[in-house]
């Protein structure tokens, strides 16, 4: 939490964090100003003290109502644009606040001009050290693995207005019939991925979220390979896996949610049924596995020994393999779709804790047999240790089709 | 154009650019794959040879749609996650292509575990110099300045559909009516600018667009200052000026489109439309100066004179006014809402040039009246030197409300 701040930057020897852009779909500045429309500034904060927020003369309003302590760029001549004049302008601002130390540099901008810049800067203020190894990198991301309660009633919120989508798009599709393995509507037209996905945008934005990623709508095939998104000029078939991953945040670059469902339209075969209860059944291990202090890398362990137990290959068995189980278990969920904590195997460290809020997504791929299936919710370990899903909706596999 | 890289190269005395991240709001990768949906990659383009696309096993069929040459970042046993390990692996894409000599860095990603790669990069390769000097860094800005027909056309129809938009919304203005200097419904409910911008992002959604910045609507004093972007909670007030400025882009950060105008519900004042008036003829004075080989700093000087002759401070008579003309006159449009040209009247050497796409949009603000004016097109400089504007609607000042 970003209580927690004052304590990472001493772990970490930092003397100063210094977050660069605007707010927008930029997570570690956003995280600092919240969702205000800053196109471009700095954040500086010191190891315990508050942060302080440059910003461009013309956006002083919006940076007013970030609530932070807020300095005009154009006391320092300047309005922001990086490159290498940038850097002795950069020394200015660091010098105002007399920081001196080791300083880790965030933001998700254009990295051309901030390298150049950064060269300058450590010729004009040779007493600053950029500290880029890992362990100073990941101050930000370790106090941000743990949300807050408003964190995640935002989160929350996106989640519930994510499963009312996911509930719109299968009410669409069973409005559909079954013509030829394809669905048609009641003029026979075919409908196709791209006019489902269409959908999911004007519904989504009808409640005020953004889809910046887009979602994955895959059908067979191509639900076989786990970052294949569909292809829009493509038919929605029949009786083949459909792997529907949606992942929109608050309107300009706020929470995201992560949200999985896989469906069957008419008829699932035997392969199919067998593949969805196998991971559902991984999911379950996964949600029962999942405690605190429990380490993330664990879990995974978990569940890759519950899919070979039913004689699926997986990246533990084989680190190479595109069939099986060929990813890791989740993620984090916050000002990224994907951060904070990972449930990578080889870390042996990360441990699941109080506040976290994070994805629980098993999922089998078989590409030659053109089928794939993957349960994912959005979970947040309480403080009180209890796993709150934070949008309930089915994981019914088959979704029945008129007259069928 | 594209077709300028390696010309540009040469000017910079660059061997090879190296592109980072993935393909989503990410211009500089955007440019070369197209809107595939790739979360993470690495593109590296030697002068003289076509661009080679580094990408996560798990995204190979996203990264085959690009039409481009592409490589497995398995193949490097290696994920595509940056730090500094990354720093040794990217050594090894680098030598893969036998890159030497000076390399520019690209892309919008998070700097943080960049640098800490560069800084290793730097160890492992020391023949290799990362260029960061502004010329270098321009290179892909210069390129991306001027567009092909086939860029021209993608944000002609982005901005077709951004004017349907704001024709909806003008259209649903006046379907209100005033009620003690606010608008209101059939059900005397008062309109809110957070509910006009609930419909504007319904109606882009409608059109397949993204608006990953929001729009800017702001009334009267908010409308007075320039990057204000309006209240939510605020009603729409008759009789003041709104400046209603909308900068949508395609689905997952494509080609965007810049488009403002200034209304006044019922009757405008006479101060009110001496402005507007004002803008329109620094609007005009701009159009008739903008030639293939004009400055683009010169275009600004015009437009400062031509609102002196009438009598408004400008940037040019006073760098820090808050009142009168107080910004550049535009900026050209791509995979950046704002790129290159810009009209900066310190830059004494960029002129404009066939194939470039950029608005024109003067404006008049005056914080202690409550007034602002804006007016902005997104036009095209053809080869041929015509000057066409992208999407055409009226500069008209007034909306007309029922009854009124």
């Amino acid at each position: 939490m970003k209580s927690d701040l004052d304590r990472l930057m001493l772990d970490a020897a930092l003397d100063a964090l210094l977050v660069v852009g605007g707010s927008i779909h930029n997570p570690a500045m956003y995280y600092f100003t919240g969702g205000i429309h800053l196109l471009r500034g700095f954040l500086i904060k010191k190891r315990g003290e508050a942060p302080v927020l440059f910003h461009p003369s013309m956006e002083r309003e919006e940076a007013a109502r970030s609530g932070l302590a807020v300095r005009d760029l154009s006391d320092f001549a300047w309005n922001g644009v990086l490159h290498r004049a940038g850097g002795e302008r950069l020394a200015q601002l660091l010098a105002a606040l007399d920081v001196r130390g080791r300083v880790a540099v965030f933001g998700r901008i254009d990295v051309g001009p901030l390298l150049a810049c950064l060269d300058a800067l450590r010729e004009h203020r040779p007493e600053i050290e950029l500290a880029t190894e890992f362990e100073a990198q990941e101050v930000l991301a370790r106090a941000r693995a743990t949300k807050s309660e408003e964190e995640v009633e935002r989160i929350r919120r996106t989640g519930r207005a994510t499963v009312e989508v996911v509930g719109n798009v299968a009410d669409f599709l069973t409005s559909h019939r079954a013509r030829h393995g394809v669905l048609v509507n009641q003029h026979d037209e075919v409908l196709t991925i791209g006019e489902v996905k269409r959908r999911v945008n004007l519904w989504l934005a009808m409640k005020g979220l953004d889809n910046p990623e887009g979602c994955i709508f895959s059908v067979g095939r191509d639900a076989a390979i786990p970052h294949s998104t569909g292809i829009d000029s493509a038919p929605v078939e029949t009786g083949k896996t459909i792997i529907f991953d949606i992942f929109p945040c608050e309107a300009r670059g706020g929470y995201f949610f992560d949200f999985t469902r896989t469906w069957v339209l008419g008829e699932a075969s035997d392969e199919i049924l067998a593949a969805h209860r196998d991971v559902l059944e991984a999911y379950q291990v996964a949600r029962s596995s999942i405690r605190q202090g429990v380490v993330c890398g664990e879990v995974q362990l978990a569940v890759c020994q519950s899919f070979e137990a039913r004689g699926h290959p997986t990246v533990r068995t084989d680190a190479k393999t595109t069939s099986g189980y060929v990813h890791t278990l989740g993620h984090g969920v916050g000002l990224d779709v994907q951060e904070q904590p990972f449930t990578r195997p080889e870390d042996k460290t990360t441990a699941f804790a109080g506040g976290m809020v994070f994805t629980i997504e098993p999922g089998l791929y078989y590409p030659e047999r053109g089928l794939g299936v993957r349960l994912e919710d959005t979970v947040w370990l309480r403080p009180d240790g209890i796993l709150e899903t934070l949008a309930d909706f089915p994981m019914d596999l088959t979704l029945r089709l008129p007259g069928a």
